[in-house]
């Protein structure tokens, strides 16, 4: 794409581009963090923006264990794949992202006008765990967003025992961890060069 | 949350006020849209924003096709839900957005500096499919996002026939269908009212 087609997407977006680059164009998956910590205020300011994005009947499948004191660490680090083991070690704080297979309990309250939505989810386990999986997606997407639009860098990750992460962090054998993302200030040379997009052509056709 | 509280979070962040409404805050799930087209300049201008948004080793797997014509739409309607059928037909857009199982392919040129990744998924069908799914969850929810970026609104959908859907728009038997989002101008009354979301101390744990 030419610089006048690139600025000419820009310009037809609503979303103003500061927040566009914030969020997106100039954000970058960061693997070295400084050493100021992530608050407790960040996580719910965090949280509060994103809980708004959908899901499909409102299932909410996302829980989430952040790991910052030195014995939550301890208790992580010996399940991160080797080469994810010394950045999680050294960042300020480690998301964990994980579907809750037994969302539909909480329906009857957060989807309200379908009464007999907890009990067609109960009687189909399969379907009930790929629901899961497929929302939590949409939500750590969503939480990869919310990261970056309280000024923090995120790192996120799929290389790690994720068994043995469940049993340590989600122990009612329920949970599935999907991703973990490392968040915080980006140090210097957080990042490697931008990897390659695909082109609009190779991804969406339009009829 | 207190109001007071609720205002503490949002100054937590760094994403301006108006950002965090037209993405998350105000935006909500639409069920009916005006007849203002959704322009091929639209589509363009949410694929570059989005575009930039991060995946597991760049793996890009989502692919995109958007339903505008009147024939397009024929194809389409007979394999949505009956809930879903009459707003699809009316909607001035719907996004049908797919995994692509043989992302590996792109995978030398995304993904340049680990020339085996190719073949380390070539080698493993269901974990293949597994990083797919995974990962275009990820992009349906960035999608979303770069929908309202727009100033859209979208209406995503999981009520279909995704092996009919795959069959008429991805014939080559190598994507599954996971969401499709009718997208457009909201017309008046596009929404319910908002439906509940989980507490912070629900999905979130910090250690």
């Amino acid at each position: 794409m030419t610089a006048t087609a690139e600025h000419q997407t820009r310009d037809a977006l609503l979303l103003d581009e500061h927040a566009q680059d914030l969020l997106f164009r100039q954000a970058r998956t960061a693997n070295a963090f400084t050493d100021e910590p992530v608050t407790d205020e960040q996580i719910a300011a965090i949280f509060e923006l994103v809980k708004w994005a959908p899901t499909s009947m409102n299932t909410q499948p996302l829980r989430v264990v952040v790991v910052r004191s030195a014995e939550a660490k301890e208790r992580l680090l010996p399940h991160m794949a080797e080469g994810n083991r010394a950045k999680t070690a050294a960042a300020p704080a480690t998301a964990l992202l994980a579907a809750d297979i037994d969302f539909h309990e909480e329906l009857p309250r957060t989807f309200p006008h379908f009464p007999g939505a907890r009990d067609m989810f109960a009687g189909d386990d399969e379907s009930r765990a790929r629901t899961a999986e497929l929302n939590t997606g949409l939500q750590v997407g969503y939480a990869i967003i919310g990261i970056r639009a309280a000024g923090l860098a995120a790192g996120p990750m799929t290389g790690f025992d994720a068994d043995a992460i469940a049993r340590e962090f989600f122990p009612d054998g329920r949970h599935r961890v999907l991703v973990a993302i490392n968040m915080g200030k980006p140090a210097e040379n957080a990042w490697r060069d931008r990897l390659p997009r695909l082109a609009f052509d190779e991804v969406v056709t339009a009829l």
